[in-house]
């Protein structure tokens, strides 16, 4: 009679709200994000940002993280390891519609894609916008990113740019202690802040 | 000897940061601004949203209003009206950079537009959002808003959408509710919200 062949280990996700000791795993989520998405820029965010922003006197950023529970063979149960997460944003206020929520972030890792997780992820985000009575999740998508647009699509959210041809501009930092150091040469304007 | 030609209404205009008592003229503004730009969707925001996001426990909205100081001909002050607005959102934290704010407002009445009303509200968003200490200020432009791509453009803003690829997606309640109430289908994925 042959051994028994060793069983394989038998991995399950749970899908939950992230927590203050969830950051460090987070803000690697997030360096892998960048990496994957190519961005030039390295994430400048920091554990401080992270902490106080979620957990703070005023919290206005939710995440979710998908832990993995293996068991190895004997039945132990393999240290929890965070394998993707979802990051918005609680509400921002839209003149035109009363408030929206911003999807900030959506990771999985490589390894785990294709079983579920971001859809498992996407409805713990809907359901607290939901709870949150925010008019809309708003978030930006690459355009070259098939896989996400396809997976986005999927769910129900619309492409703006496509449809309503609205564009996404940014002001960065940089520019914007440039402009504001322009000398004033407006007539009859007087600002008084 | 000819009568003295009447003096024509001199008028001067003050940027400086909203009240309270703005919010009835902002509302308005913020009606002509969906009128001006075709929305389809009518406003939905409230009196008592724009007072409580920007004036409550916690304010997450700063607004900016352009007020005509009118000299009537016998010198009286005209009853001051708002002809402008810019509004933003205080900050909002993104995975990457950290914080940044959101411009989700910014109108000129048509008959006050070309005298550097906008620049101003500008200068008075960037240095609130310097003094925040975000790393930038993000917003949707549309495609077809010649006015309003040039006028941004000049003062250093990027359009992401040109530059990077990066598209503008919203997932509206109705959709997010719709989805929400899909029923499960997961393997192994264990939600517990």
């Amino acid at each position: 009679m042959m051994a028994a062949k060793p069983e394989t280990i038998q991995a399950s996700y749970v899908v939950r709200r992230g927590r203050r000791e969830d950051c460090d795993e987070l803000l690697r989520l997030i360096w892998e994000l960048a990496d994957h998405e190519g961005t030039l820029q390295k994430p400048t965010i920091t554990k401080e940002i992270l902490l106080e922003d979620a957990f703070g006197e005023r919290p206005n950023l939710h995440f979710f993280v998908v832990e993995l529970k293996g068991l190895e063979d004997n039945g132990d149960i393999r240290g929890k390891m965070c394998v993707g997460f979802a990051a918005m944003n609680g509400f921002v206020t839209d003149i035109f519609l009363g408030r929206h929520s911003k999807l900030c972030g959506l990771y999985i890792d490589e390894g785990h894609r294709g079983n579920g997780l971001g859809r498992a992820l996407m409805k713990a985000v809907c359901k607290t916008c939901l709870d949150l009575g925010v008019a809309s999740l708003d978030f930006d998508v690459r355009m070259n990113n098939q896989r996400a647009r396809h997976f986005y699509s999927s769910l129900g959210v619309t492409n703006n740019t496509e449809t309503k041809g609205w564009e996404y501009w940014q002001f960065r930092d940089t520019n914007m202690k440039k402009f504001s150091s322009e000398p004033e040469c407006l007539n009859g304007v007087n600002t008084q802040l």
